[in-house]
């Protein structure tokens, strides 16, 4: 039955693909990471993708709320499918505690794309666990990846650690501002312009689009300086998504990035796929490690505070008992 | 030689205590806790004072910027005096790249203890590592505490996340606003208000104090609503550091939370001491783990990001490679 599951998925049937992806969102990080054996159904599913994964060039589409990302998303869809191209787009927003599938209030946005087979849109909510959501994007753009969709868009509802994070998942990170509400690049979170790969200045017909885009030219270049120039600044490209001006100029240098194929992005997959599986490693290593000494630790807790112990010798009690007398003193 | 450096501390010597206090302070967070046995004089140290400590009662003072914490600390100082108790100042400055020992800018309102052989200061600045500053002020407190100050202040510059930990290091959180600058409640970290034990609207005598004192009472009987009432308000106390009206009842609000002893914070000194001894064990776990296995990890991530393994298969080869085929497919 998994098997098939995987296989429709492979095939591209979009019914199936929305199963796969309700069945992934809804499992634990501990299932997906395959932390947790319970979890064969999902590993299955997984492993049997793994080999079909790549072919996407993830493009990840971040920027504060008002920026007009949903419309610019739409718009860039519409280039793409002039190309014939297979779009999915997971639209993540981490502050709706709304659970996924429905669609969100902007999605209602790229309604123009409704009915098209060829474009696929799933919102995902956030979720309990910390970093938990970059993860389950991350695992159900794979999905989408493995059905054949190429570009898959990760689109974030504003700026925060957690949106940071998602386009961390992407092999293309682009920065929508606009002039106006979400104009102060000095209000951004520390390492957001350090992550963007392309800048796009959006709804560049409104007044202080020329700020903007100087106050971006030297934000970057500081930051060259303060990197020691080692850095290029990133593309830095105007556009009017509700008209559709300098979209296909920005789809352009988007796909551009990609046209080194999969290796263009080897380096970063790799490292993406190091941190998640180290992720994974650590926190079952933490589960197998506490699941039997949880009431040692708060023994050991309790004698800490009260000084009969240092909390080195509790560490070295809990972690080499077999090297050291067992209670230090 | 090390254990006179103990005993040395514990008999109160200032000279020691300093040394000292720079040994733990230069020592990396895994000597400190005790997951790095390279560190054998900072755990013999640690070892030695472990006994001696919970006696000092842990006052965290934080805060905006412009709130004025250091006067205010300066003048608690003097009635703490008055009553010929010994007090330990950490000043902690998570913003400033100096390292510890100095005098940093504000500390100079101080001065005014300078000569008083009762009164012990102590800067710290930015560290490195990532709550890095947090745990090397818990370390030096307890020298501080072992060395017999009570009680031992730690106030922070500026309200951040890492004030917040150092603020979580002590027994009694004050929060101390003003109104003007510092006055919009908006605009404090989630969890600093409920961090609070004490809260001061210092600057009472300033315009707006009023408005400050009403914000803030309709922010502590929301959170009551929110959480059911389960948690009372702290209580609120005004305050003019300059001319030091209130400063004696502060002083009074503070000291009788250690009225019951140290039994009265037993709990939240286990919980430190607990999650404390849980992030050494975590750190040594992790070292002991990858240390033979970043080439492994390093690899199998390059099969995962080339879609030869899934990320789960990858997690599996690596912790369970007893209990699972090798690679899994």
């Amino acid at each position: 039955v998994k098997h098939d599951l995987a296989a429709a998925v492979l095939a591209g049937d979009v019914r199936v693909l929305a199963r796969a992806l309700t069945l992934v969102e809804n499992a634990s990080a501990e299932v997906r990471l395959g932390a947790d054996d319970a979890g064969a159904d999902v590993a299955a599913l997984q492993a049997a993708v793994a080999p079909r994964l790549g072919r996407a060039h993830r493009v990840g589409v971040t920027g504060p709320p008002g920026a007009g990302k949903s419309t610019l998303v739409s718009a860039l869809i519409s280039v793409w499918r002039k190309a014939a191209r297979r779009v999915g787009v997971l639209a993540v927003d981490p502050s709706s505690p709304f659970t996924g599938g429905a669609l969100l209030g902007d999605r209602v946005r790229m309604t123009q794309h409704l009915g098209d087979a060829g474009v696929f849109v799933r919102s995902l909510a956030a979720r309990g666990a910390a970093g938990g959501l970059a993860a389950a994007a991350e695992d159900m753009a794979d999905l989408l990846d493995a059905a054949g969709f190429d570009p898959v868009v990760l689109e974030t509802v504003g700026v925060g650690q957690g949106e940071l994070e998602v386009a961390g998942a992407a092999d293309t990170t682009v920065l929508v501002l606009a002039p106006g509400g979400g104009d102060d690049i000095q209000a951004l979170k520390a390492g957001v312009l350090e992550a963007a790969d392309v800048v796009v200045v959006n709804q560049a017909d409104r007044a202080g689009a020329d700020r903007l885009e100087a106050a971006l030219k030297a934000a970057f270049e500081l930051r060259q300086t303060g990197m020691g120039g080692v850095r290029q600044a990133p593309p830095c490209l105007a556009t009017v998504a509700t008209t559709g001006v300098g979209v296909e100029a920005l789809a352009a240098t988007i796909d551009a990035r990609a046209a080194g194929g999969p290796a263009a992005f080897q380096a970063r997959r790799v490292a993406r796929a190091a941190r998640r599986v180290r992720a994974a490693v650590e926190r079952r290593l933490h589960r197998e490690f506490w699941g039997s000494r949880e009431a040692e630790l708060a023994r050991l807790a309790g004698e800490v505070a009260s000084g009969r112990l240092s909390a080195g010798e509790a560490v070295r009690g809990l972690v080499g008992a077999e090297r050291v007398s067992e209670g230090g003193r």
